[in-house]
């Protein structure tokens, strides 16, 4: 274990997946289950050997049900000589879902529904995008993946309030209990799910998180004390890439 | 689903580890955490693209905690675009235990403990190997993947009836029950922990099992019915390949 933690703490890394072969495109990828682009891949094979490194271990990890998540997990685990470890694998944890956005561009979307109205659903903590129909082949309700959910709650699009809301329930239910058990977690997730974790554990205001922005395989640990309140948090990383991670949060965090 | 199949029935699919970077050496690996070789992970592919050109679906897919199963499946998985399929790993479907042989190719072992004792060891059904001291460091006691598992189960070299006898209850009570839940298994395993699962489903005898070995990274579909008595079962893989495969399987049960 990483001897700059207080044994007697918690801890917990949280991992954003590297970039997707949408990113390039700049689409609404939402709930769409795209690869990881080369560059994605080497950046969930850096952090894991930088978690190698730092000597970090793990009793479980935590992903969702998006390729994207899975790949960089498992990637990150090979690296650690770790495959072994127990995977679980929850829709919860899913990107927030873009409804009818998902597959367009930005040019795209905004021909298609105006510029000011793009804004508003990129920067609304609360404002969904468009919904997607129930009868659009692409929605969640026909993908096997998710068939023993309840379809009463897939979504057909979400906001960042949306998305905060069916996250919390696998973190009050089981990550959180994992945790307290003393289990080391580690977590592969999307921009959004993060947030919505962030957010949580963080306490922050909802005008604070939409300017958080975790950056792509960069694993960031952080040290909790006995009722779950954040201690201390780091980036894991070479010493460039964790500068440059915190100065964008930090401007992140001046732009609001 | 496979069209061939009768839908009131239940199927299971098998399949060996593609190669491993042992395999070349020729050495007893066992619980060694070798990783798939190059053959290997093509193997795995092709197994995911016959079982994606067959349409199989599942619900859920069971390995061991060792690497060169768990990367197969991962492999046959990414191939289907299944990703997302909730993985269970088992140590008890993990390879015999080769206990001190571990390590030792097939001329160091006959040296070490003569030809005649080496022809025991791998043809006999219930003589273990020489056991690995348990304050050898390679000893699974001292593997972080095993420390939930009650040290007295942990083996210090096996039979194929001890590996028989630890993998029959990981089937009794849990994958047998998904089964006959009607949930579509997949299991990604070894030689020898697949030779326990088929000397129980087709009662074969210790001298029959002995014959059987599976073919690498060729998928094998069970139909049952519904007391789990083999009904079917037929090699999934190219015209030729499969052909090979059911010569040899047939020829091994001649040898006997």
């Amino acid at each position: 274990m990483n001897n700059k933690l207080n044994i007697e703490n918690h801890f917990l890394v949280i991992v954003r997946h590297g970039e997707s072969q949408w990113n390039q495109e700049n689409r609404f990828t939402g709930w769409k289950d795209v690869e990881l682009s080369e560059k994605g891949i080497k950046e969930a094979e850096k952090a894991g050997k930088h978690l190698l490194s730092e000597k970090f271990e793990f009793d479980v990890a935590y992903t969702s049900s998006l390729t994207r998540a899975i790949k960089t997990l498992n990637l990150i685990l090979s690296q650690m000589n770790m495959n072994w470890l127990p995977v679980i694998k929850d829709w919860r944890l899913n990107e927030r879902h873009y409804g009818d956005l998902q597959g367009l561009n930005k040019s795209e979307t905004a021909e298609k529904h105006g510029e000011a109205q793009v804004k508003i659903w990129r920067r609304s903590y609360d404002t969904p995008p468009p919904l997607m129909s129930v009868s659009n082949p692409e929605h969640p309700s026909h993908d096997p993946r998710y068939k023993n959910i309840d379809s009463k709650k897939l979504p057909s699009g979400e906001s960042l309030k949306n998305t905060v809301d069916r996250f919390l329930p696998l973190w009050n239910q089981q990550i959180s209990k994992d945790i307290l058990a003393g289990k080391k977690v580690l977590i592969a997730a999307h921009g959004n799910s993060l947030r919505a974790l962030i957010q949580h554990l963080e306490n922050l205001s909802e005008a604070e998180i939409m300017e958080v922005n975790m950056p792509t395989g960069i694993p960031m640990v952080y040290e909790l004390d006995s009722t779950l309140k954040v201690i201390s948090k780091r980036f894991i990383g070479d010493a460039d890439e964790v500068q440059k991670a915190m100065a964008a949060v930090a401007n992140q965090g001046k732009k609001s």
